[in-house]
């Protein structure tokens, strides 16, 4: 039942404009989905995310099967009704936060056995488990289970997780019943260009509704998070909806919808807001920044969010300075309230046929944050293999 | 400009019901002001404070002058605007704040010499700048600058406290130009029953617009805090509002409507929330509780505030256990929900004729919190005054 359609797509680029239909609404792509991995975009009540003009969000099953646990939510009528969420729902599968939040205790193909990062608790998460529980929560798309290895894994070691990454997309496949739920596959292969174009390859023939690209934005350089997109996309089949998954400045929505993603979430947005980073279309803007005391105006003067609207750059870098619960929920709606207006005026632009000046200019004047950060990340990882730029 | 007119009285008890009028609107009461001392009800912006039924706040001038500074807002417009806040305020004057929060250095006639709780930076206070500063921000009540003796202070020293609090009120009535603004004294006396009427009668004679009564529930038993309100009351003009400082579980605050008083504060509804514990027509209930795991009802049955009509105890419970900021915002309105609802069926009650049969229907069925506790502190008490029961 679940579906996707291209509308639009761009001549000089190759985003795309397309509609995802769900059980619980239609959803416009390029679309981004707010983090509520726990059942809550933290912060913010389901009638705010969806006022910020938000249809789809993202919840995750690792976190929700250890706490409230899947039963409960179950019972509860399934997550939507558990959290209130009457718009459509993406769960991911667990594997990304086996791998990344637990202490993990064993792995073959059979499954993972794994520690709670709650109570140390011992788990055991296998293929068809991970299809069992998204089914029992209930999500309008859901994702196979996948083994994400790290950024600096050797060139066997992520072989071998990229093939046990596609056994498994096998038998989630196999045991998906809910027609009502899309199941979607995650192309691994680390940062191989080989594995990728076999990983894409090997689950596009296994025909799922749609494909995400997973392993990626892990800690390598920006060039290789581009290439490695690039390369997975040319070989996924054009009608079904691209999700890249973890990405979501709006630096890297903009580069990643150029080269033909089509869905993105990222607890980025909210978790940089709640540390007092604003975004404007200049870049970030820190509102813990002393120059801020004083300001009478928004922190963004033409931005039309409900924070903007009501409150000055003061009051705010008053209520980050008091560390008053009400500062992180007032950045928290501006910059879920940028990334939507983005997102809307990334699809206009698509469907106008204008995206290529969009990017460009957003991209000039957008200044990317942590550049030295990034810069430095980039350096120890060359180092590490042993290249040079 | 600011005025208060009684509207009814109740045959049986000392409730009674009247209306403020105050440059930012009518405020009938007896009423309850939620806590905003830093200029933010903690987790709530201002309109959902106003949707929920309240039309003034309490704010802090120690807090305030203490950060953002009081340049700041007077800059803005006032505290009004600074906070986007269009109904009334009142503020305190920072007296109680300098004696509970701060390292006291140095108290005189002059003023009190404090050091900031939070970066230990030293300041001076005077019944003048208490005024000054409470004129600058704006607010529509402003409190006299006192000095509140903790409860087991020996009887020489609350006297002396007493003393200077009549001579500072006195100086702050002397130094308020704002006519827009009406300026309350502050009734101590601890818990002598005749310095606590010396204290009335004296601040009655400067004819004060309305008159609080500060220095109770700071840990004496609740028979003495209702004793002492008896006192002091008795000794007040009746067409004057009074104001009980720091009061506002459920129960203190019928006892108190029924003993003459009509303005209240605290911060207590708003942090026993931020704790997990919800007000019901029983008492409070613990939604950290185990018992609300899989409770699939709002925490109150029949309550209609915005959190038990989207969401289950269950929902609230696993919230709370995984400290999501949500939590704490959607028990802030329940708890703030109840009080306004409680408050209106006063007002109402007293407007009937009804309040004695309400205030004895409700104390019948509402189970005070913390008896052990209470229990206990009396029994402390006690024994410090080598009293038995």
């Amino acid at each position: 039942m679940p579906s996707f359609i291209l509308v639009n797509t761009c001549p000089q680029t190759k985003a795309r404009a397309g509609e995802l239909t769900t059980r619980h609404g239609k959803v416009g792509t390029p679309v981004f989905l707010p983090v509520g991995s726990q059942g809550a975009v933290k912060t913010l009540t389901p009638d705010e995310v969806k006022e910020l003009g938000y249809k789809m969000l993202l919840a995750n099953t690792y976190h929700l099967y250890l706490r409230p646990g899947i039963d409960i939510i179950e019972k509860a009528g399934g997550l939507h009704k558990f959290m209130g969420w009457e718009g459509a729902i993406l769960t991911d599968s667990g594997g990304y936060q086996v791998f990344s939040l637990s202490p993990l205790r064993k792995l073959s193909d059979g499954g993972v056995t794994f520690r709670s990062h709650i109570d140390g608790s011992q788990h055991h998460i296998t293929a068809e488990l991970a299809i069992e529980y998204q089914e029992r929560l209930g999500a309008d798309i859901i994702m196979a289970l996948d083994e994400c290895p790290a950024h600096d894994d050797s060139p066997a070691k992520v072989k071998k997780a990229t093939e046990r990454t596609h056994r498994w997309a096998e038998r989630c496949l196999k045991a998906h019943k809910r027609p009502d739920q899309a199941l979607y596959a995650i192309v691994q292969g680390g940062m191989s260009i080989e594995l990728r174009r076999e990983s894409a390859n090997y689950l596009k023939s296994l025909d799922f509704p749609g494909y995400a690209i997973g392993g990626l934005s892990v800690g390598e350089p920006k060039e290789i998070t581009l290439a490695m997109i690039e390369e997975t996309i040319a070989c996924l089949p054009e009608n079904k909806p691209r999700y890249l998954m973890g990405v979501g400045s709006p630096e890297d929505i903009v580069e990643a919808v150029a080269r033909g993603c089509d869905i993105f979430d990222s607890a980025l947005p909210t978790r940089v807001a709640r540390n007092g980073a604003l975004f404007s279309w200049e870049g970030r803007k820190n509102i813990t920044n002393a120059a801020y005391k004083e300001t009478e105006s928004p922190i963004v003067g033409d931005c039309g969010c409900y924070t903007c609207r009501n409150f000055s750059a003061a009051y705010l870098h008053h209520l980050f300075s008091c560390g008053e619960l009400l500062a992180y929920r007032l950045a928290t709606i501006h910059n879920l309230s940028f990334i939507a207006e983005l997102v809307v005026k990334i699809r206009d632009a698509i469907n106008d046929g204008t995206f290529m000046a969009f990017k460009d200019e957003f991209l000039a004047s957008y200044q990317p944050a942590d550049e030295p950060t990034r810069l430095a990340q980039k350096q120890k990882w060359l180092k590490r293999r042993n290249l040079s730029q």
